[in-house]
């Protein structure tokens, strides 16, 4: 096989990809929705990932196909297979990741351990189902939810109409959880598998805002999540970088809560701290390369995600104050502009002493908080 | 000032500015000797760096003016300066830089202890030089020389005529030396340097072939080392990394060997094994930011070049062999076709014990030698 990869998005996940394919001297070539793209640097093509005209036409550019995001529609990527592409992660993969209901299914099948759930097609199931869970559920759109879109806490069977005559949705159990872990590890076509540490995630408003790598205290848990994530990876077929976001439970167990079959926001402290980032990994794992060391660079990482502040501000004019105040931090622009609440880069710092790790970390991303 | 960089000349040093640059959220635009130049991806422009017009032209594109190399005559930069441009190095600086004996007389000037030298203009004073010298020396054409090119070992006298016929010379002592260290540093317009550790270099035929950061065993010469570095820096006023390269003799003292005004062979090290690497710190330096933490991450760090293999040989061709056999050595290509001798990239391993780390380095360049 050769080695140009086609990413399809050019969102931040394809941006942070060009360092290490521009190291490794491997070529990426990227469709994106437009020329404001974050990945617009690497953008040979611009079209319609929901285009399978466009799709198959980027396609002859390359000799793989990967992705920035998994909203690519299955009839697009039907055609790709069949036409011989390699597409990593493959349909049948992406399948389960596009569709809450469907990862419910097979996580179930598989036995991963996941949140009390049910598929519910009206009011009356959906207060069925609140009955039987102490009047509380989270209900979920099977498709196109993302950083706390698509995701309601419900506490009457009438709250949900507006999503039900849509389609059917996904209620689940309102997790009593102590924090939330993730699980990312890579996985290449012939079956070799890489597990970065688990690591601990805190999200605000729906959004990733904070991980701690490795998460502190979860050593009881890290063999689990290791087998969780194997056991998906390798009965999906995953291939490169999957993201397990877990519940850690307040009675001490460990629940899956979602699948992401991409480089994943808790991952993006590997780029400074661990010896193969999840991005140069997602790059070797789609090549079917021997995947690189996930091992930490340091005893403790922390990544803190910068939202925008400002309209119209750019992260690089806080450099100035804000490098002279950490200049241990790494610094990380994804070349959008700033709006309030968008994820517009992200700062990392690594240390032997987690509160220094963690005061710094938030102190550089307060720079660009307002 | 604006974030726009423009770097004249597309080799090695450029494409690697390319990485911290997308991250940083730093434009970079390259002037280029041609498509196929190692930094074609960051590629805006084609043209001559010796044609005043072209680099003037360029030079509207961008906020600073930085470089690859050292070889863009005084009088295309002069061009540049009266027009107001931000050139870091500056003309005077890079002056000394651009030619052997003004170096040697600059440093000399400054109290920079250097090998024994002189300016020979024919064979009767190259023999006088020689009669002082033990019968042997080092002669080196002021201009244009690197890696070990235009560079002599002469012991009688009529052994440059061919040189010496073009113009004077610089006649140095053989110097009796133990080995050779490197000494790196960035520094800001504003006058902020950081340096990074002592590094011991091994050259084999002129060219850089193996570089161990720290260098073991040099503690006594480590305050030294970095007074000479920070010396020169401030007394030329260098802007951006400055490299000086150094030979420890064999009676314990210090020379300064050579010079260079921009990220350097000696300090590839930095991109896997210090907290801001060379490339970002030139960023950095260029748009007058604050400099980051020149720390290491590791305990040691060894890089060893990949010097060209067969010809028409790529890097990625050995990586299914090479990944395997090293998982935690970081492979960077230069994006260049292999030819004997030719620098085509570098690896880099880390880790705390010295042997082990040696060992993986040079292991996993040697997957590309033949």
């Amino acid at each position: 096989m050769g080695s140009v990869i086609g990413v399809i998005g050019g969102g931040q996940l394809a941006r942070m990809m060009i360092a290490p394919a521009v190291e490794l001297g491997i070529e990426l070539r990227v469709l994106t929705e437009g020329p404001e793209s974050s990945a617009a640097l690497a953008a040979t093509a611009v079209g319609d990932y929901r285009d399978a005209d466009a799709v198959r036409a980027f396609a002859d550019e390359v000799d793989v196909i990967t992705f920035d995001h998994e909203h690519v529609p299955q009839a697009v990527l039907a055609r790709l297979v069949a036409d011989g592409i390699p597409v990593r992660p493959g349909p049948a993969a992406l399948a389960v990741a596009q569709d809450k209901i469907v990862m419910r299914e097979r996580l179930t099948a598989l036995g991963v351990p996941v949140p009390s759930w049910a598929v519910v097609r009206d009011a009356t199931e959906l207060g069925t189902f609140l009955a039987a869970h102490g009047g509380v559920a989270i209900v979920k759109t099977p498709r196109g939810g993302y950083d706390g879109k698509g995701v309601r806490v419900v506490r009457a069977a009438g709250e949900a109409d507006d999503w039900l005559s849509e389609g059917p949705l996904l209620a689940e159990e309102l997790v009593d959880f102590r924090r939330e872990l993730a699980q990312l590890l890579a996985r290449r076509p012939s079956g070799q598998t890489a597990p970065w540490v688990l690591v601990e995630t805190v999200q605000r408003d729906g959004v990733c805002a904070e991980v701690v790598a490795p998460a502190p205290g979860a050593d009881r848990f890290v063999a689990e999540a290791r087998a969780i994530a194997t056991t998906i990876a390798d009965e999906l077929d995953v291939t490169g970088v999957l993201a397990v976001e877990l519940f850690e439970t307040t009675d001490g167990r460990l629940l899956v809560n979602e699948l992401a079959m991409r480089p994943h926001n808790t991952g993006h402290w590997s780029i400074d701290g661990a010896v193969t980032s999840q991005f140069e990994q997602h790059l070797r794992a789609v090549l079917d390369l021997p995947l690189g060391d996930p091992s930490p660079m340091a005893a403790w990482s922390v990544m803190v995600n910068v939202l925008g502040g400002p309209e119209g501000a750019s992260l690089p004019d806080r450099y100035p104050a804000a490098f002279a105040a950490q200049p241990a931090v790494k610094f990380h622009s994804y070349g959008k502009g700033s709006r309030p609440g968008r994820k517009v880069g992200h700062v990392t710092a690594t240390g032997s002493d987690l509160e220094d790790v963690l005061a710094r970390a938030r102190a550089a991303a307060a720079f660009f908080a307002s």
